[in-house]
C-alpha cells in the first residue's frame, strides 16, 4: 500500500493566506468553490512543478490531471517554450510600442485556426469573450445574446447569474438561456426575439461543472450555423477551455462547422499569460470600432511563448496525441472501476475527460474515491473536467491506474 | 542639428499587421486612438528596450517617456526584477495550485499600502476596477456608481460611454457623472440618489487625456471621504495609472485620506503581468462572495517580480526620486520653451507630467513640437500624460532638453 499524504504545511500556509487574501485562495484554484471535496484530501499550495507533476508544500508529489485548469498543455516548464520566452525577454517584453513578434503570432494563428482571418490579443479568456459579445453587438446593432444553460464564459457581470453577488439585473437583462443540444428550443428563442439576437455564444460542447459533459448531437452545430446565417446572428465559440485539445484548427473545425468568432486562452502559450480572439473578415472592422485594450496586452514574451507552444503542439501531433493518452487512461479507469463493481462514467473528449461514479447519485462515493486518489498522488478533482498534457507518459498512466485501483479497493472495503 | 528619424520598416510592419490584426495595433499603443498625431512622426514598433530607452525597427533610439504607458517604473529589463522572476520561473509559474509567493506578495502589499488589510490579484487594471465595483454593490446592496467626468477605469462595458461601439444603455444605466473637484455637484448627486449609491470611483487626481491634468482642490478629498462615510458609500481609488508614482502607500495616502478599495496594475511589477485590488477589512468577505477568477491570476512569476519591484522602489526612494527627476525635466522644458517665446504648461504630479503648449488653443502647434521631439529621439506623445522611470539619468534629461530646444527652434522658425 502507498503512503497516504498529509498536508500540514499547506494548511499552515492557507491559514496565513486567509488573513490577507479574500478566501485565502479564490476561484476554482481554492477550496471555496467546491471542486476540492472533501477539502482535507487536497493540498492547497504547490512548491514546484515539472512536466506532468506537481509537488505540494509538504513534499508530496502528484501526477497533475488539472494542468493549471488547462494552460499546461505541453508539460510544466516546457524547455522549448521557456527558451523562446527567455530569448524574447532579453530583447523586450512590455514596452510603449509592440514588438513585431505580435504580428508573427497573429500570422501563425491565422494559418492554424480554420475560421481565423485575423487575431486580437488580450490577457484573460474573459477579455476575449467580452470582446466577442461587444463585437457582435457593434456589428448587428442588436442587444440580445443566447447562452446554453451550463455555460461558463468568464467572470464579467454580463456572463454571471442574476443571483450571484455584485451582479445587477441590468447586467444580464439581454441574456437568453436555452437548453444545450435542443435545437427546437433555440429556434423558438429566435422566433420570440426576431431581429433582436446579436449572437449565440457557446462552448464547442457542454463541458460544464457538476454534470457529465455532453457532446453535440449529430447535426446540431450544422443547424445552429444555418440558423445564425439565416438571421444574421454572430456565432461565437468560446474555446477557452477546449481550444487546441480537440483540433489545432479550432474546436468548431473538429465538429465540422465554422464559427464567426472564436476565443482562446489556456492552452495558447503553455501558461504564459495571453488570450486571443480570432474571427472572420466581415467582423474585423467591428473589432476595430471598439474601445478595448489593456496595460499588458502587447507584452512580447507571451507572444513568443505562444508561437513556440503552437509550433510544438503541431510537431508533436497534438491534439490527437492528447486524445490518445486520454483514451488510454479512460479505458484503464473504467476497467479498474469494474473490477471493484463500480460504474465509472467518463464523458467529454478524452483530452479533457470528466469523471463520475454512477453508482451513487449523491456523488458521495465519487468524492470518496477522488479523495483516495489525491491522497495517493493522483491529482483529480470532483466536479470539473480534467486535462491531459503532452508530457504525460505511459508510466504516468500506469501509475495512475495503480493508484485508482488502490483507491477503489479502499472505498469498496469501507462500504462492504 | 540632429538626424531626423524616418520609419520605413515600422511602416512596412504596420501594413503587414493591418491585414491580420484589427487596427494593426489597437488601443493607445496604436495610431488609431489619436495620441500619435501626426502619425508620420511616430515609430509604431519597437525592436528592443533597455532602461529608459526604446529602439524602433529602423534602429532609431528613443528616450521613452511613455514607459509602456506606466509599467516601466524601474527601467526596462531591470536586472533585479528579471532575476527574481527567472528564479521563480525555474520553480513554477502557472500551475493547478498557487505557489506561496502569492501570500508573500499579499503580505508585502498589506505592509506597504496604507489602506490595505488584504490583497486580491488579477491580470488587468480593468479586472480589479470591475472587482471593486462588484464588491461595492455586493456590500451595499445598491446599484449606482459615481464617476468623475474625464475618468478612465478600463474597458468593461460598465465603464465605457453610451455612444461607444458595442456598449448598451443597460451597461451604463446606473452610472452618475459629476464634475471633478466640484464637491457641491457631488453632494447634489448624493441628495438626488439618496440610499442608492454603492460607490464613488475616482483616480487620485484627474489625469485624463486631451486636457491638462488637475490636482484635487484643497480639502476636496477630505469632504468626499466624509460624504462616503456619512452615507455608507464605498470609496474606490483607481490607482492603476498613478500608483507608486506618487506614494508607495497609495495615492490616497499622498493626498491625505484613506480609500476603502484601491486598484493597482501598471507599476506593480515593472511590466510583469499582474494587477491587484487592495482594501479594508470590512469589505474582505464581500470580495470573497463574488464569483471572480481567471486562468492566469495565480501565475507565480509576476508575483515574484512584483515583490522585487516593490522592494527595489522602496530601496531607491521611489516615488520621491521619480518626482525629483520629473521636476528637473519639467523646469528645464518650461525654461526652454520660454527661450523661444512659448508658454509650455506642465500639469499633474511631475512623475507623470502632462504637457501642453498654451499659445495655440487648436493644439496644432503643440502637436508640431511633439512631432519634432519624437523625430529626434525623445518619445513624448500629444494628449496623454507621460511617465518617469527610475533609470532615467541626468544625462537623459540633459539630452531631452537639447532635443526639446532644437524642436522649439524648428517650430519657431517655421512660424516666424
Amino acid at each position: 500500500m502507498r503512503k497516504v499524504y498529509e498536508y500540514p504545511k499547506s494548511r499552515a500556509a492557507f491559514e496565513r493566506a486567509c488573513k490577507i487574501i479574500p478566501s485565502g485562495i479564490y476561484g476554482h484554484q481554492g477550496p471555496a468553490e467546491g471542486c476540492y471535496v472533501p477539502v482535507e484530501a487536497f493540498p492547497l499550495y504547490s512548491s514546484k512543478a515539472q512536466g506532468s507533476y506537481l509537488w505540494d508544500l509538504d513534499g508530496n508529489k502528484f501526477i497533475d490531471y488539472m494542468c493549471a485548469y488547462g494552460p499546461n498543455v505541453l508539460g510544466y516548464n516546457d524547455p522549448d517554450v521557456d527558451e523562446a520566452a527567455a530569448k524574447q525577454r532579453r530583447i523586450s517584453d512590455c514596452t510603449t510600442l509592440p514588438n513585431p513578434v505580435m504580428i508573427d503570432f497573429a500570422d501563425l494563428l491565422v494559418e492554424t485556426v480554420a475560421c481565423a482571418d485575423w487575431a486580437f490579443f488580450a490577457k484573460n479568456g474573459n477579455d476575449v469573450t467580452t470582446c466577442a459579445v461587444m463585437t457582435a453587438r457593434a456589428y448587428t446593432h442588436r442587444k440580445k445574446i443566447v447562452f446554453f444553460k451550463g455555460y461558463y464564459h468568464g467572470i464579467s457581470p454580463w456572463t454571471q447569474k442574476i443571483d450571484y453577488a455584485g451582479v445587477l439585473e441590468e447586467d444580464v437583462a439581454n441574456n437568453i438561456y436555452v437548453t444545450w443540444n435542443d435545437f427546437d428550443e433555440l429556434q423558438e428563442a429566435f422566433e420570440q426575439n426576431k431581429g433582436e439576437i446579436a449572437a449565440v455564444i457557446a462552448q464547442p460542447y457542454m463541458h460544464g461543472n457538476f454534470a457529465d459533459n455532453e457532446l453535440p448531437k449529430e447535426g446540431f452545430w450544422k443547424k445552429v450555423r444555418k440558423l445564425c446565417d439565416d438571421t444574421g446572428t454572430v456565432l461565437i465559440i468560446d474555446d477557452v477551455r477546449a481550444g487546441f485539445r480537440l483540433d489545432m484548427a479550432g474546436s468548431d473545425h473538429y465538429f465540422g462547422f465554422k464559427a464567426d468568432l472564436i476565443c482562446f486562452c489556456k492552452a495558447l502559450a503553455n501558461g504564459y499569460n495571453v488570450s486571443a480572439l480570432c474571427g472572420r473578415d466581415f467582423l474585423k472592422s467591428s473589432v476595430s470600432s471598439l474601445s478595448y485594450t489593456g496595460s499588458y496586452w502587447m507584452s512580447a514574451v507571451p507572444f513568443a511563448a505562444g508561437i513556440a507552444c503552437i509550433n510544438k503542439m503541431k510537431k508533436l501531433g497534438c491534439p490527437k496525441l492528447l486524445i490518445e493518452k486520454g483514451t488510454k487512461l479512460k479505458n484503464g479507469l473504467v476497467t479498474t472501476a469494474l473490477k471493484y463493481g463500480y460504474d465509472l462514467h467518463v464523458s467529454g473528449v478524452p483530452s479533457l475527460f470528466y469523471l463520475r461514479i454512477a453508482d451513487d447519485p449523491t456523488l458521495m462515493l465519487h468524492q470518496e474515491w477522488i479523495a483516495e486518489c489525491v491522497k495517493r498522488g493522483v491529482f483529480f478533482t470532483n466536479h470539473h473536467n480534467h486535462f491531459i498534457n503532452a508530457s504525460l507518459s505511459d508510466k504516468d498512466i500506469a501509475e495512475t491506474l495503480e493508484v485508482a485501483d488502490e483507491a477503489f479497493k479502499v472505498v469498496r472495503e469501507r462500504h462492504s
